[in-house]
C-alpha cells in the first residue's frame, strides 16, 4: 500500500535552500557599495581600511540585520556569517579578522554560544600566529536562563547590537585595542535582555518549523535559535509582556537609579505596530518603577528569520557610555547623524 | 445541543484591538523625541516648525513605518494615521496640515485610494478656507492592476516612500510650494512598483486573517490591504519572482536607458534574508536587461502588518532627482548622512 505524505512547502523567497547564506551576502553587497563580500568565507567587510582598531563580530545567519547589516563607519569592520543558526568556522573568522585589521589590532565581539566561543577563540589564535593582535568581549545579556542547550552561562542576544555600537564608536575615536576592549566590555557588563517567542521559524535547509507553540501560548526566554526558555505561558497583553520581561531585567540589574538605553526588538515576524505598542508599555512600566530612559531604539535589530516575538533590552549608561552610543555611524541597519 | 466553536486567538503583542493605532502612536512618540503625537487626531508631527514648505502624507495604519516613521528632517513634517487600513477623516488631515504649516504652504502626498483622495481633497479645502495654501501629488505606482476594489486607477504603494524623500528634500532646500509639488510629481511620474503576497495578515479589530492562500500559492499584484491582484500562481523562486515583477515594471516604463533607484520592500512578515536574496536576483536580472541601478534600498519600508511578501520598485532618475534622493534626512525609518 502506498503511503501518501503531505508535502510541506516552505513559503520563502529563495532559490536553493543550501545557498541562502551565500546568495544573501551577494545581495547585501549589491545593496551597499561601502562593503564587499569575501566569497566562500561568509565575510562582509568595509571596502576601505580605517587605520584604526578593527571590530569584528559574527555568528550563525538568520538573525539579519545582525551582523552583516552593522558593517560600516562607527560599528563593525567585518561580519562573519556561518550557515543558518550555525557558527562560522575559524578559517572564516580569520578571514574577517584579516579584512578588519589595519595593524592596530582587532576586537572580537562574541555572542556566548559554545560554537561561537570555540571558533572565535581558535580564530584569535590563528590571527595571533600571523601577527595580528586580538582581544575579545563575550556578550551574555540574556537574563532568562543561566545555562542553555547552546551555551554555558547566559546567551548573547539583542544587547550585542549595543556592544557593537559602543565598540565601533570607541574604535572610530582612535582608541587603542585595550581601551576599545575595556569600553566594549563595560557595555557588555551593563546590558540585559529578555525575550518572548510567539511562533517558530523555518531553517531553509530543514524546510519545516523548528517547534510548535499552541495558538494561545508564548514562550518566555526562548533563544533566538528556538532553544528552550523559561516557560510557556498563555498569550499576554502588551502591558503584561512589558512588565514580565522588564521585571526580570530590573531584578537582575539590582539598581534602577542610573539612566538606561531601551531597545524594543522584533524577532522578524512581528509588525512594527506591535513593537511600538510594546514600547509604550515599556515606557509606562519603567516610569512607574522610577527608571529613567535616556534613549529608545525600536525595530528589528536581531531576528530569528520570520519568528514572531520580541525582546526588551536595557543598557545602563553613564557619561562615558552616552557619547559612544550617540556617536555617528553609517551602516545599512543603523545610521546616526553627528 | 451545544455547538462547540473553535475560538480564534489573535497572536499579537497588543492590549485592546480597538486602541492599537492610538497606543502605537503614543509608542512612536515615546521612541522619538523629535516628534509629537497630536492626540485624538492620529497625527505625528515634527516638534519644530521649519519655516519652509510643509510636507504631509497619511492613510490607513498597518503599513508601518509608513507614514509616521518618515516624519523628520528632510522627509515629512506630519503624518496622519487613520484606523488600520482605513483612511483618516478630513478633520484629522487638517490637523496634520496645520501642524506642518509654516506659512509657506503645504504639499499633500496622497496614495491613490478612493478614501484617501476624497478625504485629503476635503481637508485641502478646509485648509484653504483657513488661509493655508496646499498642493497635492497623487501616487499611483502599482503597475499590477489598472483599477482596483479600493481605487480608480492604479494604487499607490512602495513608490510613495521615494516621493516622500524627493518632496522632503525639495522642501528642505527651501523651494516654493509649486516647485516642491513639481519635483514630487516628477518623482511620482517616474516610479513603478509591483508586489507579491505570500500570506494574509490580521486586522486587530477583526481578529482573523483577511484571506487565505494555499500553501504553495502566492498572489501577484495583491494590494497592501489584501485587495485582489492580477492572479494567483504557484510559489516561485527568488529568481523567478524578480523576473516576473520587474518585467512588468520595465514593460510599463517602456525605456531602460536611464539610471534607476531600486527598492526591495518587505511586507512585514518576510525576513531580511529573503529580501537580500531577492535583491541579488533583481540586480542580476536588471543587468541582463541593460538597466543601470544608481542606488538600492532593501528593507521594510511599507508593510501590511505581518503579511509575508515583497514588492519591487524602480524610480527613473536624472540629474535633478539624484541629489534629492541623496540629500540628508533624519527620520526613524530612513536616515541619511550628508
Amino acid at each position: 500500500m502506498q503511503v501518501k505524505r503531505r508535502v510541506i512547502i516552505m513559503k520563502k523567497i529563495i532559490n536553493d535552500p543550501q545557498k541562502v547564506v551565500e546568495e544573501m551576502l551577494e545581495g547585501i553587497q549589491a545593496a551597499n557599495p561601502d562593503v564587499c563580500y569575501i566569497e566562500n568565507m561568509g565575510v562582509i567587510a568595509r571596502r576601505t581600511k580605517t587605520g584604526r582598531v578593527g571590530v569584528v563580530s559574527g555568528g550563525g545567519s538568520g538573525h539579519e540585520p545582525m551582523h552583516a547589516g552593522y558593517v560600516g563607519e562607527g560599528m563593525l569592520d567585518a561580519a562573519v556569517s556561518g550557515n543558518v543558526f550555525a557558527s562560522p568556522d575559524p578559517e572564516r573568522i580569520l578571514a574577517g579578522i584579516k579584512a578588519a585589521d589595519s595593524g592596530k589590532g582587532v576586537l572580537l565581539i562574541i555572542t556566548n554560544y559554545s560554537g561561537d566561543c570555540m571558533n572565535f577563540s581558535m580564530a584569535a589564535e590563528l590571527a595571533n600566529m600571523e601577527g595580528i593582535s586580538t582581544a575579545s568581549v563575550i556578550v551574555r545579556d540574556d537574563v532568562s536562563v543561566k545555562d542553555s542547550t547552546t551555551s554555558t552561562g547566559r546567551r548573547g542576544i539583542a544587547g550585542t547590537i549595543l556592544v557593537h555600537k559602543v565598540a565601533g564608536a570607541a574604535a572610530a575615536a582612535g582608541h587603542s585595542l585595550e581601551e576599545v576592549r575595556r569600553l566594549a566590555q563595560k557595555a557588555a557588563d551593563n546590558v540585559r535582555t529578555m525575550g518572548m517567542a510567539m511562533s517558530s521559524c523555518t531553517i531553509p535547509a530543514i524546510g519545516r518549523p523548528g517547534f510548535e507553540l499552541a495558538d494561545d501560548e508564548v514562550e518566555l526566554g526562548m533563544g533566538i535559535h528556538g532553544e528552550p526558555g523559561v516557560k510557556r505561558v498563555k498569550l499576554m497583553s502588551a502591558k503584561e509582556t512589558a512588565r514580565v520581561l522588564l521585571s526580570r531585567i530590573l531584578n537582575d540589574l539590582k539598581e534602577t537609579g542610573s539612566e538606561f538605553a531601551l531597545m524594543v526588538n522584533g524577532l522578524g515576524g512581528t509588525p512594527l505596530m506591535e513593537l511600538y505598542i510594546l514600547n509604550r508599555e515599556a515606557h509606562i512600566f519603567l516610569k512607574s518603577m522610577g527608571v529613567k530612559i535616556h534613549e529608545t531604539f525600536v525595530g528589528n535589530y536581531i531576528t530569528s528569520l520570520e519568528m514572531a516575538g520580541c525582546s526588551l533590552t536595557l543598557m545602563r549608561l553613564d557619561e562615558e557610555m552616552k557619547p559612544l552610543l550617540e556617536a555617528p555611524c553609517d551602516t545599512m541597519a543603523w545610521k546616526r547623524r553627528a
